[in-house]
């Protein structure tokens, strides 16, 4: 039996196959796909809502990105963004522009790590849309989460003197994309070359899956710490950071010694002539939580091995400012991914 | 002073700048843009979400569609699949992918019709992503409506002997999309040609500026009926009738002289050598509302001249058929536009 393309399927015929096994385990999830809306019961005082956008060329590279692992990576980014609210996610909506070459079973490759990654936190794929595309693969998926509204955690909450905080370590997304970009500039001068990818698993699931962190979502509830303000970290250390200094009106002291950046991540940097503190600073795609909490709940946090206290805020006037480890002081600048600019 | 391109902007100077005159006008929308998500407080017992995407070569043309036009309708074709869900939307969420050679003042132009939907419906624009793109405009909506849960009404509630409804009237945005693609190959061929439209203005509102039916679910409400089943005319409506009676589980008798067809639209496509009753079975993008009601209900609504009453349902087996002018029976079948077989 020859591959089915996406063309012959048409459609509506894709988007039933793709739709009608999906189950629903949410019971807020009251109708998903198959009408003009999906239907959400209210449970919790607000719905918050956030979408992303990745287009192949600029956010993904189908040469290395497995399509499985697109599907897994794109939900993943969006539900970050929902824990970065201090809220539970619980429902996506996903639309899907698709060459019409595309083989069916492509599609259901990007679908299993959709569904892979929705199963993983719990969240029920509620609806979309599907359409061809002349160009490339174009994702766009939007999280529907719920919080009471006292639980929520903004970006433009953050006092002078709350500590800032970060969970896991940073840079590992960076360096992995910068190690798929060499093999692939190998292969394609010598398409027989294998790729040398060994003893770096770590820093390659960072760049190719990475998970939004439901886990601290969760710790810091059952420590009972609210953060201040919180963002996720997509464009990098840097330019989040001066998105909760901006938004909060306040200044940031970060110490170099204390951000965590995993050996794997560190080595490679070095291998690549990077500065491993840049690739944190900068590197992006991280999606680590970031936020501030008040000194009162520092004892609470201390112990806490997923959580590094990096830095602390201090008045606005006093600047976002990194000590570096030799002692010297410099002012944070963004230099985040900006795709504009790429 | 030259024209500022996005990409001197930069990303994050882009958002800002699009965003930050944005007032929020709906008492549920608690955070708009500029957090990593959107908030909504529930009101309403149920929150409905529906996504669209557009891409351009596909869904539009942007040499005879305006951007201006383009967002209006963006946001059009997505509020319409809220009012089909017997919802009201209140806010939306835009991705945003363009290419980094537009002007600012080109992507302002887009936002001006975004905004001009926004406040003609009363919806707020609540949050999105923006990205360069390498090949073309893709725009990503969702829209967030409200609704009790009892007065929602789906697709597959229809029961056999109900009357089946339009509103408005059928296959001018066809008509319309065939005169715009007459005038563009003039033009290609002969580019000091001036474009012939004069005197259809209709069926060339309803392409490039389409309404989404929000007057008719307030009229349902002041003459208190409410739908059996209903569903948004985007794929025509032979297409529509499918899915309401495959998902009912009923057949359908339409009756071709009672298909609302405006004069206009009727001529133009005469003139075409198109069968009007084909355009509006086929033509798609209506954005009229498809419902049907209760045979109780008829007298509620049979001298309500913005809905025509052009068929009912019937036993499953009887399956779904027009019955033409001079009396002959077809099968109905879908011929929309699938955007994958285009």
């Amino acid at each position: 039996m020859t591959q089915q393309t996406i063309n012959e399927l048409g459609e509506f015929g894709l988007i039933k196959h793709l739709t009608e096994k999906i189950k629903l385990i949410n019971p807020s999830s009251l109708k998903g796909a198959g009408d003009d809306a999906a239907v959400i019961a209210n449970r919790k005082s607000t719905t918050v809502v956030s979408t992303d956008m990745l287009l192949e060329g600029i956010h993904f590279d189908l040469m290395y990105m497995p399509l499985k692992h697109l599907g897994y990576k794109a939900v993943v980014v969006n539900l970050s963004d929902i824990f970065a609210m201090n809220a539970v996610p619980r429902q996506i909506t996903i639309a899907l522009a698709i060459s019409s070459k595309f083989t069916l079973e492509a599609v259901e490759e990007l679908y299993a790590g959709i569904e892979l990654a929705c199963k993983k936190y719990g969240v029920d794929l509620v609806g979309g849309d599907t359409s061809t595309s002349r160009q490339g693969l174009v994702l766009s998926l939007t999280a529907i989460g719920e919080a009471d509204e006292k639980e929520l955690v903004y970006r433009n909450t953050a006092k002078e003197g709350d500590l800032l905080c970060v969970s896991g370590d940073l840079g590992a997304a960076y360096v992995g994309y910068q190690l798929l970009e060499r093999e692939k500039r190998v292969f394609l001068e010598n398409q027989t070359a294998q790729p040398d990818l060994g003893g770096n698993e770590y820093i390659l699931e960072r760049q190719l899956k990475p998970e939004a962190r439901a886990d601290i979502y969760q710790l810091l509830q059952t420590i009972e710490v609210k953060p201040t303000a919180m963002i996720d970290i997509s464009d990098g250390l840097a330019s989040e950071m001066l998105h909760l200094c901006n938004q909060s009106g306040v200044g940031m002291k970060l110490y170099e010694e204390k951000i965590p950046i995993a050996q794997n991540t560190f080595d490679m940097a070095r291998a690549f002539n990077l500065d491993p503190t840049m690739c944190a600073l900068n590197g992006g795609e991280d999606y680590e939580l970031l936020f501030t909490i008040s000194q009162n709940d520092y004892d609470k946090i201390k112990n806490v091995s997923e959580v590094s206290i990096i830095g602390h805020a201090t008045e606005k006037s006093a600047g976002v400012q990194l000590i570096t480890k030799a002692g010297n002081v410099h002012d944070i600048t963004a230099q985040g991914w900006n795709h504009f600019k790429g």
